[in-house]
């Protein structure tokens, strides 16, 4: 016998859209894979056009979130609507009559989880998100109940399809940051005002999010080190690309002895490295575990149906299992350490000074790094363009410290040896 | 209070071994973070310096499956022996007196899993097998709870390490085939016979399990068409790659509306693709969804600790939740359809013959293939080697069916206008 579930989703944008279109063209696949008779019961939308657009039948539409609540057909509620407002209220509504949450809202879940899933948990019911973090790509799932027997040491994730579009146009094409985000923008890879994207801080959510998972702990968001693409120039790609490297924007995150580290910023990796092959508007999260080693999973991070795969897988899982797993915080309500976050963590830099053509600069220049204790792996002048005023003299460091960095490239400054042009981390 | 659960490990070669070490030294961690008190109850294998290496304390060292078996501590029995001799009977005996088997085993679980399912499921109990494919790759519980509301079009492996390091090591240092496989064997990456795995033998197992999961019918092993790489020459590497193309021995499965096609054989894909890059001796499954478009895993698919990590988490898995998905086979045992599959498939071709350098050659090729209905994309004459009879021709071909090219190839062998040096399947 088919297992009767019925749900409801609250806001027919981008993502709900997909996901009452992919349950009700799936309808009979589920019944017969699964052996669960999942139908939408409801839906709640003011947009009458997207409502009619999408079909949805007049005796679904819903008038109210009580209405859809006291509907006794419903089990399972699907939010996605965004933001933290009314997606809140709604959510916390929908666990308080006891019916399970799925989840796209991102933002929602990396900043108020914590508060949900004690609701959850209060009124036994289930909050999934694997749909809030890269897509279609069940990397949620994965944390949970693929790569579990492991203590995960290092993520590292291209998690945000914009960026990664723009940064693999700008490496492709050698067109620059402002005609590229224009470009993307007009295609629809960008919103009107990029912000969220391009400085960083959809991802820093979602890297809240993941390594809050993989780390066993709550990471804030708040915690995460943030610089975003707007400031990249095309020849740094260009100067990266001939030491074999290609620029991502990377979420990374560490869980090492003396604390947990995380950090969204534009990184140089080897273009061996199987991030560095995940292009346009791709996305991919790398992981390392102490059994499994590493391990990388790869996909759409964004869109209509591929976020519908993940809500919907969601809804699947909460339909066919009972047990819930609070994975994500189930260990930081009571955390057992204080858990220590680095701001000054090491890394390898690629650093492009604007210098005079002339003796003695150099040595100058080295002096700084060597006062700083930074070591230098490589460093390479290269001819003067007829544009500018110096020449670009490209340095690649050994690992070292964020502040011993900033030390160096400030006293650069201040002494008016160099000009600095730019400072990216290298994985 | 945490959940106390006793597992049993069934032969301590290097997947137990690493089993053993991994449960063993991370008690503590899935006490935290899983709420299970897992611990092992019994381990049984006659290699005394095998369990003496590992530490394993007199007391676990069990002298017969019917006294691992009669242990009121096991509740989960871990099957790491191989093969299908003792492994089948000790799992078949395992299930039957209600113990849940996790096991590594791919070629009992593309045999048998159908008939032990069966068992499984009258006594109550689960049948795991994450580690049976891809080693420490989560890709069946993406299978079952990640990727399970779409309908899979689509699925293309790279699941043998053995091969893939070859490929990979001819490709970078052109060498051949035969001192690749020596290199292979000296430093344990290829077995002293590789026949299982440089034939196609190991890739058809785990395609086979994998496209049942995938696409939700019982696809035997023997309906797979298989080609391995000992036929591989340096050559046709080197002139794929000035196409544009990596070689790679794939595991392919497509569920179309005609049918079920699966095959493992050496292909050509596009530089571009994400399994061009992965390397050496790791392994990656891409999928396409009708909802998540394409994804793709990566990592490690074979030794002691990565897949450890694969039996562990089925361990964990079948430890925290009580619902038992037999997933795999759920709607094969009455399918509902007379499965097709199809062996006359499509694909594009590439073929390199030897041909005499003088007029008219070219002609009468070129006039075999229109004959077959084959249509050509690229055609190119290289230059003639010293120590060759004939000069190299390299045709690419649209997609075309798999008998009009070996009719073609035969036509062009008979008649004796050029030799067919090699044939290539291209995706």
């Amino acid at each position: 016998m088919a297992k009767k579930v019925g749900v409801a989703i609250l806001g027919l944008g981008v993502v709900g859209g997909g996901t009452y279109q992919t349950l009700v063209e799936h309808h009979d696949f589920y019944l017969k894979t699964q052996k669960a008779d999942i139908t939408v019961e409801a839906v709640l939308d003011k947009a009458v056009a997207r409502l009619d657009a999408l079909g949805v039948p007049e005796e679904l539409r819903a008038k109210s979130i009580e209405e859809v609540l006291a509907n006794p057909a419903v089990d399972i509620v699907v939010e996605t609507i965004g933001g933290i407002g009314v997606a809140k209220a709604f959510v916390t509504a929908a666990l308080c009559s006891g019916k399970s949450v799925v989840t796209s809202n991102k933002e929602l879940i990396c900043k108020f989880s914590h508060e949900l899933e004690d609701i959850a948990k209060r009124n036994g019911c289930g909050l999934y998100y694997e749909a809030s973090c890269v897509g279609g790509v069940p990397i949620i799932r994965t944390l949970i109940d693929g790569v579990q027997a492991n203590k995960i040491s290092k993520m590292m994730g291209i998690v945000n399809g914009t960026t990664n579009y723009i940064l693999t146009k700008m490496s492709t094409e050698g067109a620059d940051y402002a005609e590229t985000l224009k470009e993307a923008q007009r295609l629809g890879y960008a919103e009107f005002d990029p912000t969220n994207d391009v400085e960083g801080f959809d991802s820093t959510y979602k890297l809240s999010i993941l390594s809050s998972m993989a780390f066993h702990t709550k990471v804030p968001y708040t915690k995460i080190f943030r610089e975003g693409i707007s400031g990249i120039a095309t020849e740094d790609i260009a100067y990266g690309k001939e030491l074999g490297y290609t620029l991502k924007l990377l979420a990374i995150g560490k869980n090492t002895e003396k604390g947990i580290e995380v950090r969204v910023h534009p990184t140089f990796i080897p273009n061996a490295h199987p991030l560095a092959s995940v292009n346009d508007a791709y996305n991919a999260v790398y992981l390392c575990g102490d059994a499994v080693d590493d391990i990388m999973l790869y996909g759409r991070g964004a869109g209509a149906l591929p976020t519908a795969s993940a809500v919907v897988s969601d809804v699947i899982y909460a339909a066919t299992h009972s047990e819930i797993k609070y994975s994500t915080f189930k260990n930081t309500a009571n955390a057992e350490r204080n858990v220590k976050f680095i701001s000054n963590f090491e890394s390898a830099y690629y650093i492009r000074l604007s210098v005079e053509d002339k003796a003695g600069v150099l040595a100058k220049i080295t002096g700084v790094f060597a006062k700083n204790g930074i070591s230098i792996v490589e460093i390479e002048q290269k001819g003067k363009k007829t544009d500018e005023a110096g020449v670009p003299l490209i340095v690649v460091t050994h690992q070292t410290r964020e502040n011993s960095v900033k030390n160096a490239v400030a006293k650069i400054g201040e002494t008016g040896i160099a000009k600095v042009e730019a400072v990216i981390r290298v994985e």
